[in-house]
């Protein structure tokens, strides 16, 4: 006979609404009282079947994240977060791996086995976002944003980040800055870079194009293009995301160029790798956690009132001085 | 009106069965057909209810990945392998992430949803194994074991390994031998420390209980843990996973102690950042892509069988010399 959340209350000695909540991870229910019952839960081997819930409240109790680079550590230090957030609002995560060289399988996302998904890694033009409000399902971009697609998103200020950047390298006294930054595909690789090149244009020092790279957020395109860009020796890098920046790191470090005495190295996205001591980054942080809890904030808002005008929530991006910058060496 | 495979083989120009092929990644179909059908697909918003195959072969299509320490870099490295795996015998993967301080909710991975669950992070005494089996549900462990279950898995030789570790530090001369292992109540932590333990013990330099942490797989824990047990001044130090190796690396930069002139450092899992010009890092090697494919075919072969008796596939680690080990100072 199938053990019940009814079984679960009596040997925890609670009442099988407590059963509930505590399962789900509800507010109100104190720590002690949440071991006691799942305790009784795993001795009895009783699996809590949110289908039953999905019936009589029309939520499935699980929310989809979708993210196609768990490679980049920026995703896994974000899809962390969401998954708390989503916790303490009583929800489940599964993740959705899409590896970006396929079209994504909408099936898992529409079927009615989610009550809303986060997308982590649309691109500009993707039409993912579309599909989903087309079908009904609620859905919420964060960090990367997607054109011309009515949709709640949490993302940082590129263009602002980016301005800020070239103003501190400037102020610096850096003229010869190159970038590396990521694809034109994705949002934040397009806004930061051409937010960059243009605050640099408009105070006369325009970054040549030789001097851009725009390539996969990873850690080895970073260390790529810095060896070839390297030839042009120029003073500071930009780079437009951490994963980029450490690579970077990596090949200054094999081409026995100095950082910060010979170069000043600039990231983005603040994961946790980058306060390392063998990099202690320079970076920008769009506030990860932040960023995440109000994308988890906007999807129940959204689950709430299917009907609202979408929102956009602007994280504003603080930079973290740390000791790859330095000012212009006196000889250059 | 809802589209079909049919019209998106019309616009593709091919027949109906070659849209289904395509679209499930099955060998036999070129890539440029896989293309044009691809591109009709997406051009139509054509949607693959796999529910249907589901129906007519009892085969959803999609597995299952249970992990729950995405944040620990082996994890990301372990699950693209078997995503590509999965992808090639035709699965979707789903990932479903377990923070390990509550109990897994079953019912996503037995609701009938899935062909498979594929388990990378369970612990010793897990369930999880147990009752995916008793409901029938094909399931294989990979990298961490679960005691007391007849279960298909591929794990790492961790004894064999370990005694290759200890045996390669005595004949570098060490005798002051510290460990940073992983929990105890994981197979990869417990089996690496135990029998390295056990190895150093029969040839007469036995590590002190005060020499041994047994910490979450993590930088921060190895980082911690290395710089309080910098002050019985090991000349060795084995890390029973890299980000624990990596995060002792960390603390020996900050405390200015040199690798490996003053300390020799080995990890284990040979995560592509060990490779790093900053870190350079001397590890084992359980052939993480291989590791992957062999649980992918068991669990092909269990979903084709469903009584064959279990089989435990054992990858011998291969010991990877890169720059943080030495001979012991003649000073010590």
């Amino acid at each position: 006979m199938a053990i019940t959340s009814f079984d679960v209350a009596r040997l925890a000695g609670v009442s099988q609404p407590t059963v509930s909540r505590a399962l789900r991870d509800s507010r109100g229910v104190s720590t002690a009282t949440r071991r006691k019952v799942r305790e009784a839960a795993r001795a009895l081997g009783y699996v809590p079947i949110h289908s039953g819930r999905a019936l009589s409240t029309k939520s499935a109790g699980r929310v989809g994240i979708v993210s196609a680079e768990l490679s980049n550590p920026f995703y896994p230090a974000l899809i962390a977060p969401l998954h708390d957030g989503l916790a303490r609002a009583g929800y489940r995560t599964i993740l959705i791996t899409d590896k970006g060289d396929e079209p994504l399988e909408l099936e898992p996302l529409i079927d009615g086995s989610l009550d809303g998904v986060i997308v982590t890694t649309s691109e500009r033009a993707s039409s993912l976002p579309g599909e989903l409000l087309r079908r009904g399902v609620p859905c919420v971009l964060v960090n990367r944003s997607a054109d011309h697609v009515e949709v709640d998103r949490c993302v940082p200020d590129n263009a602002g980040g980016a301005r800020t950047v070239a103003q501190f390298l400037l102020d610096l006294g850096h003229r010869r800055i190159a970038v590396i930054g990521g694809p034109e595909a994705t949002s934040t690789g397009f806004e930061r870079v051409l937010a960059f090149r243009e605050h640099l244009a408009r105070n006369r020092f325009p970054v040549p194009d030789e001097w851009v790279r725009q390539v996969p957020f990873s850690a080895d395109a970073g260390r790529e293009s810095m060896l070839d860009i390297l030839r042009y020796e120029p003073t500071a890098i930009f780079c437009a995301n951490d994963a980029l920046a450490l690579g970077a790191l990596n090949a200054a470090h094999a081409s026995g160029v100095r950082v910060p005495q010979h170069i000043t190295v600039v990231g983005w996205d603040d994961i946790p790798m980058s306060a390392w001591d063998q990099f202690s980054l320079t970076t920008v942080s769009s506030s990860l956690d932040s960023m995440a809890f109000s994308a988890v904030e906007l999807l129940l808002r959204r689950i709430a009132d299917p009907s609202a005008p979408a929102t956009e929530l602007v994280v504003p991006p603080r930079l973290i001085l740390r000791g790859t910058h330095g000012r212009v060496a006196q000889s250059s």
